[in-house]
């Protein structure tokens, strides 16, 4: 069975991890793209120990508010049209105000004071070139916003904090402190700051500031590019399966799957396992992906090669370093504790992060 | 709004092409994989003029029953377990039989006379070298089942069909005619067979047999090489679009999106768009790739390209193409008639089935 499953144990230890290395600032959980694809049903009761949640849609929004979730939620793009801003102030929303667009739609709606829409993340372009302010923008924005009642959170976002040497790090972060700092002589000394995702936190610990925003670390991958997952102490937050379906040996020099791209070296025994792009694992992997089959009678686990093109549908696997009577319906872990998803990210050249988004319906979802 | 329009007429027009190719088949029409990510309940009443469907799971097959789908239902890996053949009896599913086990449950549990089960798909391994018997093992399994009183069709599954020319062809073209034949003579005239893929139904028209098994063509993608959609004249069966949600202008030598990957050669006019790798965009496209920007005001198209990282929730566009005054919130189309699905996968390394069965749940689904 195509199996997906969800262990909220995991993610709350993640979540201690990441309040263990940024002890002094809030915690905004990104639960967007529904939960980094673990289904935000499943991890919000998971997420009880962060002080706010963030999305990227209003949609997103309003469904953990549906789910209950009834602290703050950050809308990091913020409202699309105007219509949008009023729907954010009915349901208590806080919003990122990233472009002039957005500042109008806020001056001229300006919520109850007791409404959580009457906090503003204000966007700073500190080298994203993607969304925000520039310096003078954000300033000025920043003093609008400030005399129309609202409370500010000046935020930005990192484009390399996964690259701890990358130049361009220190840049944004003596670019933030700067309008920040300015803000909070000039504007109101009240004025907090956020600056870190997930990267920032692990590599930037002394400029925590006010909210930090852990995503991909919540769900149990390393953010960054020299620290493993294990060595973060994160604990995978999915694990993802499926069975063999069929057996064979494969004889010398005959081709497998489509393309006929990988050629037998020698007599081989190969299983058929039951997953493919289909399901969300990746098409286009290289030489080094690899599962792992578990035979259920004693636990033992087995490393098995990825062999031949991925198919929508099922997957060839190298089963030489099995035992020969290994079971027909054996599990067939595809990520999970080994390979973790970070390593199979690796095989396929992108990142965990889109693995975990980009599953389809298809696989039965359960939690642990 | 990210949206992913699901259109049947194409896909029945797609089906009439089909059947304008092999005029002389019976259609068993993929459904697997959720319709290849179309969604199967959008999909099944385009498809009222096949003579089937085909899935890869029993679950698919219980969902196209659920939905009233009452003609045929070929499941092409067949039953994983002995329980699941009782169900595909209980269901009336034709199975494909592929390796020892699966015949040994048929031949221990014989439907009754007038269940579809009674018709089996017996796979022949013809040098894909992933499911099905050998020569000699598929004669011997058709000759048990033929006694224990099932209908027979051979069945077998090309490696390189998209490559008319890949030598492999030929080869699994005339074993498959080998045994056919030699079932036909020697077990029973009434043996029927099944073939060609999309890309056999366009490359190997002597070679229809009595069933085809069109998939990826039924959605608007080419299935072969060296001729496209619109040469077959498919039209795409999905639209997945979202909208400009900020407008600015990058100065020159600034970089954009994570890695700084993309850095403007001159001011430069950008969009950000409402799409990511979260919603089913693919992360890593090359330089090639491009949107179109719709100015729903009279309908113009601008072609943009794609620059910087691909994100979860954003792309980052170049629309020096589009006029200043483009509108806030216009229509940015990611794949539909321009860019093709089969472009966007060429400019992403893969395959259109790829993409469209790796959607994600987060945009909305409508129907045209």
């Amino acid at each position: 069975m195509r199996t997906i499953t969800i262990k909220p144990k995991a993610i709350t230890h993640n979540l201690n991890q990441v309040k263990k290395m940024a002890p002094h600032s809030k915690v905004l959980a990104m639960v967007k793209s529904n939960a980094y694809g673990h289904g935000i049903a499943a991890v919000l009761p998971a997420l009880q120990q962060a002080d706010g949640i963030g999305v990227a849609t209003l949609t997103e929004a309003l469904e953990a508010r549906q789910l209950g979730w009834n602290k703050t939620i950050g809308l990091i793009e913020g409202a699309f049209t105007a219509d949008e801003w009023q729907q954010a102030i009915d349901s208590d929303i806080s919003c990122v105000i990233h472009h002039e667009p957005q500042l109008q739609w806020a001056l001229e709606n300006i919520p109850p004071a007791s409404s959580a829409t009457r906090v503003v993340w204000i966007k700073y372009n500190t080298g994203m070139n993607r969304l925000g302010f520039d310096a003078e923008g954000v300033i000025a924005a920043a003093k609008q916003l400030h005399a129309a009642g609202y409370q500010l959170i000046l935020t930005t976002h990192f484009a390399n904090a996964d690259n701890s040497t990358h130049p361009l790090n220190a840049m944004q972060i003596q670019r933030f402190s700067d309008v920040l700092n300015t803000l909070q002589e000039t504007v109101s000394a009240d004025i907090q700051g956020s600056l870190c995702n997930s990267a920032g936190i692990v590599n930037f610990s002394e400029h925590h500031y006010d909210w930090i925003r852990p995503g991909i670390i919540l769900y149990g991958s390393s953010p960054v590019v020299d620290q493993s997952a294990q060595e973060l102490d994160l604990q995978p937050a999915m694990d993802f399966s499926a069975q063999i379906i069929a057996l064979q040996t494969v004889n010398a020099d005959h081709a497998i799957g489509y393309g006929s791209r990988w050629i037998a070296q020698k007599d081989t025994r190969t299983a058929l396992v039951s997953i493919g792009y289909g399901d969300g694992y990746p098409r286009v992997v290289n030489d080094d992906a690899y599962v792992s089959v578990i035979d259920t009678s004693n636990n033992q686990s087995y490393r098995c090669s990825v062999i031949g093109r991925v198919a929508m549908d099922m997957i060839v696997i190298d089963v030489s370093t099995a035992p020969e009577d290994i079971a027909l319906d054996s599990k067939v872990m595809l990520w999970g504790d080994a390979p973790h998803v970070d390593e199979v990210a690796a095989h396929a050249g992108t990142i965990s992060y889109e693995l975990l988004c980009r599953l389809s319906i298809r696989p039965k979802r359960v939690q642990a």
